[in-house]
């Protein structure tokens, strides 16, 4: 995450850059040719002649062209650059995006690991079971922090968004259209259904 | 992955106009700026004055200056819009990012939960027992096939990048500093180690 936020930061400092390049160019374009006009001014009453002025003036216009150029290519080459930056970035990211979850499941191995090692000698099942079920709550506290939530089933209205209709059944109990049963949960990470449940709806 | 191929494309795509407008820009400096030379040239043996000659360059000029500079600011525009762009590309892969290996771990959920049901009448531990280990090697290949791997540990040289010494012992069996015991497991995500054993050392 700190890296991320310097990532940031970078950009930030790049788009400041490129704001100053911007305030640049604006001031070769109005001071410059201010001041050669300014200069064209004071030259005529010094002898200088119209078409010395004017010649300086053009080679005024074309330094001036050569350094937008320059500017323009500067800032093409730096949307290069970031491009090249972001693709690596986003390289990085797929790579280790398992990371935080892989990492809170560290915990849930250890202690199915040590659930495992003791049963081998227990003959007493509910200890077995105890140990077996406070396992699993860990594994699910794991994938709430992650995001995930379970698809709402059995007495909710069917919604093809997140179930998925594998029977249809007549009932007294429900009006139609409703979840009479569920055959597996779904699954939603965040807003994102990423398995729906497969049920059974009143018709 | 197609999503992100697409983006990609969009991307080469803008590379592409922006080259286009590369190009542009050289043609603006070198074809108009020989325009109006030969036209410098032309105009000198059909009685336009040399001031008017060179007026006309330096309207040419500023034209031209103008172009350059609207081309400047909108390679400037082009790399806020693709920053931001970015931007929210990442937080979608960040908010997102631990979806491949959540959607993995929903057949051991499944079968966690089948287990522990299962259990609830069962008396004979070692269906339990074989059931839960079935349970545990799932969960292990989850974490394998996202590409976390268990540090190497006992009869290993120590290396603290993926070792961590808590106790120091002499041994008569392993030469100095090579790992004698494990305490807690250590574990690597591809190259990068996640979590470094807990180990007792040899000195």
């Amino acid at each position: 995450m700190s890296e991320e936020n310097k990532k940031t930061a970078e950009t930030s400092e790049e788009i400041k850059q490129q704001e100053a390049a911007a305030e640049a160019v604006e001031s070769v374009h109005s001071e410059k040719s201010e001041q050669s006009e300014a200069a064209a001014e004071a030259n005529e009453s010094s002898g200088v002649t119209r078409e010395e002025e004017l010649l300086a003036q053009i080679e005024q216009l074309k330094a001036e062209k050569e350094e937008l150029n320059n500017q323009y290519l500067r800032a093409h080459a730096d949307l290069q650059n970031f491009r090249t930056r972001v693709n690596k970035e986003k390289e990085q990211m797929l790579k280790y995006s398992s990371q935080r979850a892989v990492e809170a499941l560290l915990p849930v191995i250890d202690n199915f690991e040590r659930a495992i090692a003791a049963s081998q000698d227990a003959q007493d099942t509910s200890a077995l079971k105890e140990g077996i079920e406070m396992v699993f709550r860990q594994l699910q506290q794991v994938l709430e922090q992650e995001g995930v939530t379970v698809v709402p089933g059995v007495g909710e209205p069917f919604d093809p968004n997140m179930h998925q209709a594998v029977m249809q059944e007549e009932s007294s109990e429900y009006e139609s259209g409703m979840i009479i049963e569920e055959f597996q949960k779904g699954y939603k990470l965040k807003d994102r259904v990423i398995r729906p449940s497969m049920v059974k709806v009143s018709s």
